[in-house]
């Protein structure tokens, strides 16, 4: 999926943000916003996606300001906010009528913890209302069918704090299905996509096999991975991904179960998705 | 005042909007958004008002699709809007209990009848909302005190539609105080920013002058009017002067009264003034 004009902007905004915050001196501030205006001025929006036009914008702050965490503190805070509900989370699914279908729920739930666009969140109010809705009874089929006759599973992460709740979810699973699953994280700091160490902060190496896409934008884009992740993909029989960045630049083949909120209002409507709306969504 | 770092995402997405609007080929949206870009990427935010950074990105615009008045629609739809609510608010003023403050008050709600920022309105719901405000009993004080001893009054509108509110003020002030009025419009299309034309719609050159202030960007930079306004500017012992754009550009003098809604949550921090809020604002 291609950058839309108001990619632009929106990239603008979570830029500006990181710069406040870790820029005091407002001369310099501005002097890497123009270097950013410089670089973008220069991309055919067309021939990038997304994720890759916020790769360009933090190549940019990355000159200036050293290869830095811009969200370090806020993927801790998050993680450790997360975990703090986890007991809460396993009786929810517990009591739940419908297990399978919750456990994915939350896991979308967890997705509106997100630092990039701008998204305050309230975790209580969100697990309140998320609980409430229903995945489309289509996609909801489609996905029990392919998870009942899949050996291997790809599930491909997004932020931090979100996957305490995507560890829930692939717990579900292993209990409930005969899978073997692989877990994938960021290479390297974008957003406040997971890394490694948050995968081991919330131990989820402890019972899957967890690797590093090679990815070092947001999203996941095939011709960019690792080797160990591009095996992991070609033998998994069903791949989950999380996030609007993964359903922005991985293919829509028939494989990929994406599992999302969508965040943006123009990728609403160039895919008939709603905004604001959780989904579960595979090309079928 | 000069531009915020998120003026630059702001303007952008001005112009995206009107780039949707105005050009259907999408190579060419793109094409005109990059080169927008690459003049932003050379202008130095500290030197230039809010107002100075949109009329760069507008004359970009103008450059590739030729000199048009982007908002003629919009600006005559909300002109007769405006104008099927004058028996309903000259009834409010007439009926209020303090007239003067409700007359601003009023004023300052037809500011919220602006295409340019992100902002939605329904405008009955806006005036009953509106009429519950009390502005600063400061600041009117002030007001009331400044207007009985002038004798010249410069009232420098900001938005079409807006200007049918400012129309009701200025009869009032007219028919209870012993006040010359001269009111200034724009000369060139900017925004929806009214022009000679919308005054004499509205006919309000019926009972005032109106002139044009030379101004052909949102605001009124003084070193940038012609001789016409900056007489009349001189001359006045009191000037009101509408909207963020005024705000923004003029000198903040004694004799000066703003009326605003604040639109801008970045100048609402550096101003002390409140995001949303409606305001009579004069420095004393």
């Amino acid at each position: 999926m291609k950058a839309f004009l108001e990619c632009v902007p929106c990239v603008l905004n979570q830029i500006i943000k990181i710069l406040r915050k870790k820029v005091k001196n407002q001369k310099k501030r501005e002097k890497i916003l123009l270097d950013v205006l410089r670089c973008f001025s220069t991309i055919q929006l067309s021939s990038v996606t997304p994720p890759e036009l916020t790769h360009e914008g933090h190549s940019i702050l990355r000159k200036h300001l050293g290869n830095k965490d811009f969200y370090k503190e806020e993927k801790e805070e998050s993680n450790k906010e997360a975990l703090a509900l986890v007991p809460k989370l396993e009786k929810t699914i517990r009591q739940s009528k419908n297990k399978l279908h919750d456990a994915l729920l939350l896991a979308i739930a967890g997705n509106i913890i997100d630092y990039g666009p701008e998204h305050k969140f309230d975790i209580n109010k969100t697990l309140r209302l998320v609980l409430k809705k229903k995945l489309s009874g289509k996609q909801f089929n489609l996905f029990r069918k392919k998870i009942k006759g899949s050996k291997r599973l790809l599930y491909i992460c997004d932020n931090a704090g979100e996957i305490v709740f995507d560890r829930l979810l692939i717990e579900y699973l292993i209990e409930n299905y005969d899978l073997e699953v692989t877990v994938a994280v960021k290479s390297k700091p974008v957003l406040n996509d997971a890394l490694i160490e948050d995968a081991r902060f919330i131990k989820l190496d402890k019972f899957v096999g967890v690797i590093e896409s090679g990815s070092v934008t947001a999203g996941t884009s095939l011709d960019k991975v690792n080797k160990e992740f591009k095996d992991a993909y070609d033998k998994a029989d069903i791949v989950i991904a999380k996030g609007q960045g993964n359903f922005e630049t991985l293919p829509h083949d028939k494989k990929i179960f994406f599992l999302l909120m969508v965040k943006c209002a123009h990728l609403a409507l160039a895919t008939n998705l709603k905004y604001g709306e959780i989904v579960l969504w595979s090309k079928s």
